[in-house]
């Protein structure tokens, strides 16, 4: 028997014999949840030689390729072997917190930034990476789409900027928060949260994201848009100050009104129904793009895998999109963290009790509607087009069967351990 | 004799021996039609000693290779082996459902997925998959498209939106086509319908696409603007009635008319043969452009195989193109899908007669005219650029030939079937 | 002597040895002239092993390895064994009528493409395909370009526009001319013209395009801006009898002027020499950016291949860039086809001779800066950063002593011609 | 033992011993500092048969691959071995030349390129290509910047303009500005200077770019603004005759200013602090962004290596939505190089002591903000998401440790020269 025939004989555990792992460990750091698990695991082409040839991964996202290279099965086991017991535990120390808050339990940072020693900040930043990702992506988006508002409303029409009709119109708004998107998720994007507390829900219900990630990520994002539209207010005082009077804050009825610079205020003609609707179905277009444009599956899409390294493109265009289209009834908010917590802010900084009770206490409305909405495009899209085995649309009894098989099992567990202290 | 000499021996048949088959079958689960069979099946480049390195395909589109490997052979083998006779009878059931109404008879779903079990519901999904696809791009697409334009008429230079000039001009709604056409290619692009019947027609004639799916594709495109614009409709229903009063709807020379929310009407001014002219132009525009975007042969072309993962990017300036400089005479309908839909259900809400009469019965042009200009479009680009052999201008007699021989050929084996019947 | 060993002593000719011929047909097939001979023909990567991994080529355009597969060696030679003498001989024939129009001799078709029998149309087209491509380029560039023009000259802020305020303003002009050559460039850019005839000139200076290909593509460039602009006018004849009158044309100084619809007219207050300024500028800069988007070897460009496959991209933004900065003087002609072959159109369609006497005569600045600007702009980029053997800045006395050697030898080879006949 | 298992035991080594150097060559051209060091040098992926498959980087940029094949060893030796004495003594005189003027002593120049005999000045050049590429890229920015605001400015409002309201509006400099950093990148992007000196100096800090280099690239830099501006002058000369009159120039409270042009002017509302911040959080968006852009190791963005490719269109949108959002107040300068050189050409061209004195000596907020600014966006990514070991804050004591040790040793050294000195 040849050796050539040997190898390929060793075919299937030919990965794990020549020890070279190619799982790409940028995946494994990034934490990546079943959402992003691309079911591609075991994907690896090999040639007749058994050799493994490429990551199939890494052909996907050409671009990704980065630390398959970088971690190695070598590299990796020197590296193992010469960390010292006292540096194995520090990790499992973090990752333990990590796992605690809700974050996977893996190290978000790439093996070859490791050897740096590091203090007690580098390892407390380690510990809240993503949020701190999903917070900066957020804030950034908000200080874009919030300051493109605050310029245009506040210099609307002056005769003095160059072409003699202020700096900037409506559209202006629409490439502000489509520029802050992008950016937003080149940032934080793939963390699953997506800027979006609704988007995040959306990925938990039907692409396995786990449950426990949402609070963490839901403060991150909050807070981005609180800190953001702080600090918007910050570079624009003395502008509200000029426009509205010193000192002086308004709401929308009023002819100086600027509290629209924070969160969105609804057309006055729209009923009660119509402002949910106009949130709903502006919310569920947000999602069904988004799972289309990272469905790798859909045979209907480009024969491609998704829009990959131009989703935030993508999201710039749908955001931009949504403005031109949706924009006007209720300012497209589908996003609690582009709504709700500038709103927070406006009233902290002075902007009275109208900013709740405008529009007829509208303001609950995007803090609702994008969830329904998010729900119901993430649905749609999983009933007519997804295929993927971690949506539960495709899932026996719609997963619930699963759910009842888990929660059986975690009692069965739960019996026996009582049982075995019983015992 | 070394064990790699006898491997390079085995050169010419080493993919078959090694069990590897490299043909995408991404590919082959998208039902691909000739349209699609880039003639690059045989393309598989091999090294000296055997090994089919790389699929040329997955190298085209780097970004396809997904299926590539999650259904490298033992997998399939394997897959194969547990199905049980039950499921495969299921499967080929399927099959000739999707057979019967004109789909390719592959499953367009990829291998991994298919492991959950599955409903009536998922069952039923995969017999008009592609069809379902086509409806939401369309619907996607119409939903952007009909709701700028909601939005730019309705909110025509209202002096308290930011800015002071309204929610958008007539540039917002050539953006909103263009964001729709995108959205719209990501969620069904290859799967060779493009959101347009007439887009569709041109691919059945000029790139081999069967004949037997235009039905269907036209139905989902159909749908897909009928349902898209009675969402805008219930999404601007305020507006409207704010806009004409309510329950009053009007058509074009009416000066609250809000008809053209839905559909096109051409300039007072134009004569009729510059309404059809208008509309053939821009449409035969249209076909050219996606035939030049959609050439891999094309020396010109960059020295690259067409526009690749650019094209939904493509597509997206080539509406937004169209709309800036053919957007005014009769409004680039050049789409039945997204014109005589939305036409009919704003007939339906109560827009009158008018919407057949307008412009002097002026809704058989983008009936008819986008037809006729994506024919002349196709035919042009295969006249003067294309090579490939699957269009008719590049066989002999222009395909006649093939079609009476094919005809012949089919009469010839009735009569022998008759013949047996008889005997 | 193992196996191993063997293959790897072959190396250097292993590539030939295996029958295996990587240089990328489709490049032999463009007729790609040394302007896009990217130096790489001998780049191709090899193992250890001799085996000819990938081609390298290939790998630096992904989307370009589409004929490197389909031409493979063994398919090749099939292909020419089964090629009878007679088509071997109708080959040949066509490819001495290229060469006698200046073209290459290759053929400009895919070798999977030529199975099919042909006519004499088939033929005749691959006699020209390239200046075909070219006319097409420069026509759907033009056709969008002037289209804009006259949609947004003729609607100019009709209020029965959605928005109120006409079907487009500048700006949609910018787009206009930006969206056509993006699309120009996806039909015929890399045949080496682009679509201008003084950017051809500058690739036939500084980047070794034939001289002899310099007429046939001006003439196709000639014609396509030519008859585009006769279209333009035709689809809005009905409009522009209403904005002027029914049969009445006028030139610039006229209050309803619309010959501006097909070619530039300088701003009145502008001296000879500022007219002459910024055409050249503009020119200047286009060639400068082109060459930068297009030098594979500049260390400062982002480490990369030039723009690759955003090249459409970037000439798009380019010539959008080009129309907001300088487009106000002259409006960025840049580009006889787009300017003096639609110039020629409206002459011929009734404009009077003002089309010629405008602006002083201004007809002949926009025929000849773009040529002196696009010089000017490909010396800069030469001297200054590119160090590419073609250009001929990086020529011993910059190309000179070539010039005269070879100007040199053909007088010895005459001479010795002569010789021999007198002899 | 076979040879298969024989290659197998040698792979460690293996890559060494078929000498086949695989370091892209491009990257070691192109000078690259630690900056852009990727920490993938020893990333190369190895098969079992210890072929060195393929450069790992060469797969992250595929389209910068170029240099790879170019440059495998034998080409190199033969290259090395065909250069005369008299030729690499000259290289190294180059080399030392660069040294002394900051920039790194490779050429810059590609291998397959040097063949050409050269004169003084391409030898010149080779010394200074870096600064030049960051002059070319400066200076084509601020053409299209200053452009846009000259043509704007000057033509607003103009009824005569196809669509009757001037040759664009503010948008217009937006879309200017940000076509130019485009463009600019494309040019000079990762020499390390990124057309600004506050970003060359976040480089400097943040990234390691050697501090050496920061001078003749601030020079390059500040040039490019300056030329550039001054030919924006040059065109548009008649057109600010025209409006402010022949020989007047004057400053922003003027109705007819046309200084703005040239650089930007603070809005007459504006405190010193609010100048100040205006410009800070600006230039820190840019920083924070632009390392976000080039972040290959952090997970949460995309699970890619940043921007790639589309860096360049990452600038365009964040310049662009930096004058959307952030371009009121005080026109966002951020760049010394975009507002001082056009300050001082603006004085130099008449404009008079107003150029200065204009917003309470604003002139100096653009000359030290960006800085500032840039500093705490470049440690604001740094302290919260980056963990490459280059930045100073994942360092040992930010890098002071390393510094006060580095001093150390150098004084130690020089303790010993000077006692071998004495002895």
């Amino acid at each position: 028997m040849s050796s050539e025939q040997k190898s390929q004989n060793k075919a299937p555990s030919g990965s794990v014999d020549s020890g070279i792992t190619l799982i790409n460990p940028h995946r494994k750091i990034s934490g990546s949840d079943q959402a992003n698990v691309k079911h591609i695991e075991n994907a690896t082409r090999r040639t007749s030689s058994g050799q493994t040839l490429r990551n199939e991964d890494a052909e996907l996202f050409p671009e990704e390729g980065n630390g398959a290279g970088l971690q190695n099965a070598p590299t990796q086991e020197t590296e193992h072997s010469h960390k010292s017991q006292e540096e194995l535990q520090h990790e499992s120390h973090i990752s333990n917190l990590r796992q605690s808050v809700g974050l996977p339990d893996e190290l978000p940072i790439a093996e070859q930034h490791e050897e740096t020693e590091r203090f007690n900040w580098p390892t407390f930043r380690l510990i809240f990476r993503e949020p701190f990702a999903e917070f900066f992506g957020t804030f950034v988006m908000v200080l874009f789409g919030n300051g493109s508002v605050a310029q245009v409303l506040l210099s609307g029409r002056q005769a003095s900027a160059p072409g003699g009709d202020g700096y900037g119109s409506y559209q202006s708004i629409n490439w502000g928060w489509g520029v802050g998107i992008f950016f937003g998720i080149y940032i934080a994007g793939d963390s699953g949260g997506f800027l979006n507390p609704a988007v995040t829900l959306g990925f938990c219900l039907f692409r396995g994201l786990p449950w426990r990630r949402f609070p963490i990520y839901f403060l991150a994002q909050f807070l981005g848009g609180f800190v953001a539209s702080g600090v918007v207010y910050a570079n624009y005082i003395n502008a509200i100050d000029q426009f509205e009077g010193h000192g002086i804050r308004t709401v929308a009825p009023s002819p100086t009104a600027t509290a629209s610079i924070f969160c969105t205020y609804p057309q006055p003609f729209l009923s009660k129904t119509s402002q949910f609707f106009s949130e709903f179905i502006a919310s569920a277009i947000l999602m069904f793009v988004v799972f289309a444009l990272k469905d790798d599956s859909n045979p209907g899409a480009m024969g491609k895998t998704g829009a990959g390294a131009l989703f935030p493109l993508g999201l710039f265009l749908l955001i931009f999109g949504l403005g031109i289209s949706f924009g006007w009834d209720t300012g497209y908010a589908i996003n609690l963290a582009r709504d709700f917590s500038p709103r927070l802010m406006s009233y902290i900084l002075g902007y009275g009790p109208g900013v709740w009770s405008a529009g007829g206490y509208y303001f609950w409305i995007p803090l609702v509607a994008p969830f329904c909405g998010c729900v119901f495009g993430g649905f749609l899209y999983d009933a007519f087009i997804y295929t993927g085995p971690e949506s539960p649309l495709n899932k026996k009894w719609w997963g619930f069967k699963e759910l009842y098989e888990n929660s059986r099992r975690h009692q069965e567990s739960k019996r026996l351990e009582k049982r075995r202290y019983d015992a």
